[in-house]
């Protein structure tokens, strides 16, 4: 099926909107009538809606699950073109994720997942072009010059964060770290910014933008310094952690689980397609009102709407001013993911960084597809913003301008396809994966996760641990689905002894 | 409530058997009859049957947990003596632990837990006792002298382990790793003998003991690079992982949750004082049959009888031989762990090891207790085994002959307390966690996995990650109910369909 969402250029079709995914729910609804009262309605069918929808329906609640896409994903989805898997959006997991982890466990998917790394064939260089020039490296160099960098930026007391974040879920477990969300990334470089070597610095900048998707002012060090904390305080945990293993055939497989062992309950009922405009509390229920107008009841409602898409819902009665406060503030993530089918083939094991000029930044060999063709996966971000799809020669270019012809023989790349999704332009994400400026979380936190009256707030914006991350999406919508259920567990006993 | 298992001794009260713990449930039973027959039975309530009792009573089965001792936690549980808890078993955990930190995000319990270190007061030192001689030195050099040694141990490809085991949960994903499995940690430490001080092969060698339990000759080298890969393939990644957060009101506060919420859904009967004797495979149901000659059916069993203790139990139709094989193999692993509570107050941030002549080989500074005694954690194992029970004199002259009293000024140390829980001779472990012998996995991990007919076997000893940990239990459970409540879906399906 073709999902709505994602983009596809190539030189013989032109650019087309809309790529397939096994994500795209289909029929899309399953609903009969409006007139029953759902235990839960679940808003949002991302990992978090997915997980709290699946969790409570296996435990016995009736549930109702409403989506404005026409896919499951929400911000994580691949799209299979040529037989060969897309990501569009969240895509690399480990075994030290706990929540994610758990589940590839659960779905025995453990044998599924794959190295996006692949060293051992043709160019196996780094390149690093910035404003002082263009140089390769071995990886091995690659790996040393971040590592380096990232010691002197992360090393606030002695031992690499060890004692300013000892227990990343609990991020402000020592006081003294909150000083740390009163700084940007601009303004830790600053401070050790004589430390640095240009290519150190170039590195450090490039991958801390690649984490922020924002710009270094935007971006806080406490946020960093937690990404950094969770992959166990060093460089290699980060390689790791963050952008090592994926599902082989594409994280809609993932999600498709989830959706399908819900539906298996029975207990699930579902409509895609179907974006919500209100959410109102009532004495004995909550109602729940589409963007056509339709109503759904509930004695309970979750909403994993994302943090930069609150504003968009309107709630009776209003939100408390710590939520609302959080939600003008907003998250500073602007990723732009863009994948380039190159006719190169000995590109699979080359690394790059171009910055700052570049509208990319940062790119991998991240596989070779069916054709024979090397798949390479470029980000971008705020700091110099572009929107792929309205302007294909420029994002060919922002591609292309990865590779200094210098290196390889005077060629340049050939590409052969674009692949990508605009999640800055998305109307359910405004933004890629959850990002903090500098005081969000200290100030708001705690607001974010907050619950009002019936409706519970769940999304990985705003998770414990691999905040912004799959494995936080799951980790909250378990916490949801648990935390209604045993509330609709109170409420039948209430009734039952009434 | 007071357990029959463990053992206390003070100089005032002398040896006492049974030390109380909240694990213990009373009454023991809330069982009306044998009449009924059961969704499934679970046989064992470690964190592998509490997981799987949570979960499939969570999930609509009507389930029978059946226990042999008079309490919850199986190989890992805590006693709280004079306000402090003493971890019996199993006891650190970390949030890399997928189904375990899952858990403990979902109990939310995240700021529960606290780190057994504080290098922070009185003596900071390792001190290092072997054949030639003993050394003091800082914690900074303890860590060093292991990191190197570990790094020549494991370097078996250049990278650490990272080609030979790139997949941990799928252990033997790299076919030329199975060879590491005939391999024991001595033939390993014979390879390499000639690049280890001696100093780095004493720290090596009980360290692989720590881990291990058994003797270098029955140790798998796999199993070891196993654990390797599973932290990171660092020994900060091992301290980390292994050996650093621990739940600050001890395991059994962990383990009550998962069965506090099983009884909460109504679904949960169960027997403790219940050791089963035989399991007997019906065409239509399961039928457990205790050592009194209870019976017991169900339409599935799940047995989380470990390794060591399976033979104890016999089976209609009999186990399958490669299980049979499994079983008479067995694991290796007869750690002694002994608590001392000390009069020294300035040894909290003491490490030591005394190695290769004593009966205890390895201890840390692990808190201080409420009357202000510093409470050290003493591991020792089949290398050179003893039932501490046995002969106290003999146990407290092993707990002292871990400080050499050069070091300090002369004076040994001043036990006040001994806890422990003698895990060789307990009928229902037969041993500590799981470690096995070479060749045990590449010939019999898929046949301890195996079912057997309707009866599910789960056990931390043959998980696929965090296998022997509390992790591996909490995996297994998890897979072992999903199993089975997939198939009593079915089964009702069919009747309702007939």
């Amino acid at each position: 099926m073709t999902s709505r969402d994602g983009y596809c250029w190539t030189p013989k079709d032109g650019l087309k909107a809309g790529v397939p995914s096994l994500g795209v729910v289909t029929p899309a609804s399953n609903i009969c009538s409006s007139e029953a009262t759902y235990d839960v309605v679940v808003i949002g069918a991302g990992y978090c809606g997915l997980t709290a929808a699946r969790n409570a329906s296996l435990e016995g609640l009736k549930v109702l699950l409403l989506e404005g896409r026409d896919r499951i994903g929400g911000r994580s989805w691949s799209s299979n073109i040529g037989g060969y898997p897309f990501e569009m959006g969240g895509t690399w997991v480990h075994w030290g994720q706990a929540n994610t982890w758990r589940e590839v466990l659960r779905y025995r998917m453990e044998k599924d997942i794959e190295s996006s790394f692949d060293f051992s064939k043709g160019v196996k260089h780094f390149e690093l072009n910035t404003h002082q020039g263009s140089a390769t490296m071995s990886h091995e160099d690659e790996d040393a010059l971040l590592d380096s960098a990232l010691k002197k930026f992360t090393n606030v007391d002695g031992v690499y964060g060890r004692v300013m974040i000892p227990l990343p879920h609990d991020t402000f477990h020592n006081p003294g770290s909150i000083a740390l969300d009163s700084q940007s990334a601009q303004n830790r470089i600053d401070d050790i910014a004589s430390t640095l070597s240009p290519q150190e610095r170039a590195a450090l900048e490039t991958f801390i933008l690649l984490c922020s998707g924002g710009t270094l002012e935007t971006t806080s060090f406490h946020e960093f310094m937690h990404w950094w904390a969770m992959s166990g305080y060093t460089n290699q945990g980060m390689m790791d952690l963050l952008i090592t293993w994926k599902f082989r055939e594409g994280q809609s497989t993932f999600a498709r689980r989830f959706f399908d062992e819900a539906v298996a309950t029975k207990r699930l009922s579902y409509s895609f397609n179907t974006p919500i405009e209100r959410i109102k509390d009532n004495v004995s229920d909550v109602e729940i009102i589409t963007r056509t107008g339709r109503k759904f009841r509930a004695l309970r409602a979750i909403s994993t709407v994302p943090l930069n898409v609150l504003s968009s819902v309107s709630f009776e009665p209003p939100l408390p001013a710590g939520k609302q406060a959080a939600i003008r503030i907003g998250h500073v993530n602007q990723t732009v993911k863009v994948h380039a089918e190159i006719s190169n083939k000995d590109l699979r094991s080359w690394t790059g960084i171009t910055y700052p000029y570049n509208e990319l930044c940062y790119a991998i060999g991240d596989g070779t597809t069916p054709a024979g063709n090397t798949h390479i996966v470029c980000f971008g971000g705020q700091n110099k913003h572009m929107d792929p799809e309205t302007d294909i020669p420029r994002t060919q270019k922002a591609v292309s301008s990865m590779f200094n012809p210098d290196h390889y023989d005077g060629k340049s790349v050939d590409i052969q396809r674009l692949v990508f999704h605009n999640w800055s332009k998305d109307e359910f994400a405004k933004g890629a994966w959850f990002f903090p400026p500098p005081e969000l979380l200290a100030k708001h936190l705690d607001d974010m996760r907050a619950r009002h009256g019936k409706v519970v707030f769940a999304n990985s914006d705003w998770a414990l641990g691999w905040r912004s991350f799959i494995d936080g999406a799951i980790e909250e919508g378990t916490r949801a689905a648990l935390e209604v259920r045993k509330e609709i567990e109170d409420l039948r006993t209430e009734r039952a002894t009434l």
